[in-house]
């Protein structure tokens, strides 16, 4: 249908090992690959943008779990958004900027039906992050999860990374009491409270969570939004008022630990505070997408967000990236851009 | 206005000192008292049945909880059922028969507008159990707190006890597709499935809980009932389905530890199968008492329930019976008869 400009090869990352605790460079190796031409319904994409996430470490695990291992030998998959280089899916154009799952490799070949066309008005990259699976997921996990009500005072671990970040944002934006956060840096504490508007926020290397907890919400918490698990859940626990709300999206601080984590030895709390910890898939609420798409894409539109994504540039640095990412390297959600 | 035939002292059982750990009987003294007559809208009830119960030992603590801790040399307060023997209030008869708050002696005086009358057609001791707050707490966390459908697969820790027995019948009688529970004891784990109507039962202190578990409900379950807290959590964490819930409802197994507990080290599991943990108390269900008594009074009319309390005869016996109820002397509900 379109003009067929394809390159014979492109490169991707590929799985190399299963790590075993931290992931280190030698898991992944570079590789040059044809690409392929699209078949009927099919299109071929040239990524600018690739989204290396948390929770692609568990899929490095050989282990069952809400989606499936990568394969060894085979591209680590994941959200990527760029335009379309070749077609033969009819109402798919050469130009077309679209967002799929095939990320970690320069030309993707897919059906045009698993992506999704964009407006391209916007940053291309927001659609990795802030109106992407990262917003929603701090959406939904806030408002439906969570059930926030104006007036709820929020706490949020790992609060200087993408989802922590809107988590904040949107609390206030919606009408929190108070916003309070925890990061691994003095510069992210600082970003937390001077260009995210959180109202506090601490170090969590800088002493018991469950202490400097205390100091910057002494009157406990509605709502804590959990990215990292461990010790900051047992003092969220220890801090949640009558009928609080965990939200179990994430457990960043347990990834890679080859020991079993300390579970929340104040657990028994929640009988009498009548709390509830829930975990969390944005899988699960796709339904909430539109009102999604309408409420922050008019606060994007109005500059009411602070979206600071950190983009790490060229394609051959994607592996480090992950691998920064992991280790908090990032402040908002981490990217890769691919070179021109 | 009634005949008023009062003694001049009855027996009560006061706090003596606040254990560290488990309950010993010096806990506790046997008070002889003067019986106050009653003042206007007041009425003197003789009890005839006491309740013991599990949160009572977290009263014992000077601490702040969801109830108040008892005070020292006080006594020690507690559902009880008794017979109106002298009135002051309009709508109170000598021999009426009423359910209140003030248990652990012979003779309560108080504002009638405090006690419930009772329909005396049924056990009075049905009201301390079946039919009061240990079947409300059953049949509310169930079916509220636990979002019970037909269908579902139900794991009860404590099944042997009070609530655990209820929650695992009302499960069979709305649908389970299984019902399986624990215990600590042989005899206790007989009664589950020859008495209880129980599917499958373990006894905890046979092994690993989770391999337990595992063989009783090989496809996993959707409810966990908890009564106890610790391993069974755990284990209960790493067998719920997809969408799972656990109830918290207590943590016996913990109550007189003075060492913190172990929490659940698998709970991170939570996220990626969306499970819903959440803490109860039967306080927050009074709601749903109408159709409470509606369906489990119609239950037990039809002889569709088992009701197995454990009655100890004579008021000077119930410190020991309190004692061995947290030991798990009891099957079913642990209530004290006061004798003729």
């Amino acid at each position: 249908m379109a003009e067929q400009t394809l390159p014979a090869t492109g490169r991707e990352w590929h799985l190399a090992a299963r790590p075993n605790g931290w992931p280190v460079p030698e898991d992944f190796a570079l590789v040059e690959a044809p690409v392929q031409a699209p078949g009927a319904g099919q299109i071929v994409v040239r990524n600018e943008f690739l989204s290396v996430d948390p929770y692609m470490r568990g899929r490095m695990n050989d282990v069952k779990s809400y989606v499936p291992p990568f394969r060894l030998g085979a591209v680590m998959d994941g959200g990527a958004v760029g335009r379309v280089v070749a077609s033969e899916a009819e109402g798919f154009a050469v130009g077309d900027a679209v967002l799929h799952g095939l990320g970690w490799r320069e030309y993707a070949t897919l059906d045009a039906a698993k992506s999704v066309k964009v407006d391209a008005s916007l940053p291309l990259q927001s659609y990795l992050g802030v109106l992407g699976m990262t917003g929603l997921t701090a959406y939904a996990g806030l408002l439906e999860v969570g059930g926030f009500k104006p007036g709820d005072a929020v706490f949020v671990s790992g609060a200087a990374g993408a989802v922590g970040s809107m988590v904040g944002q949107i609390a206030k934006l919606r009408g929190a009491s108070l916003v309070v956060g925890s990061a691994g840096s003095d510069e992210k504490v600082r970003r937390l409270t001077e260009d995210f508007g959180f109202d506090a926020a601490f170090d969590y290397k800088n002493g018991p969570v469950a202490e400097q907890l205390a100091k910057v919400a002494p009157e406990g918490i509605d709502i804590y939004f959990d990215n990292v698990g461990g010790e900051h859940l047992e003092a969220a626990i220890g801090a949640l008022k009558l009928k609080g709300r965990a939200v179990l999206c994430g457990a960043i601080a347990q990834y890679n630990d080859t020991n079993p984590p300390i579970g929340p030895r104040n657990l028994a709390l929640a009988i009498g505070k009548r709390l509830r910890l829930e975990g969390m898939l944005v899988g699960d609420h796709y339904g909430l997408q539109p009102q999604f798409v309408a409420e922050v894409g008019e606060w994007l539109r109005e500059g009411k967000l602070v979206v600071e994504d950190t983009v790490v540039d060229g394609f051959e640095n994607t592996a480090d990236a992950f691998l920064g990412m992991l280790h908090g390297a990032n402040t908002g959600k981490m990217l890769v851009r691919l070179n021109g």
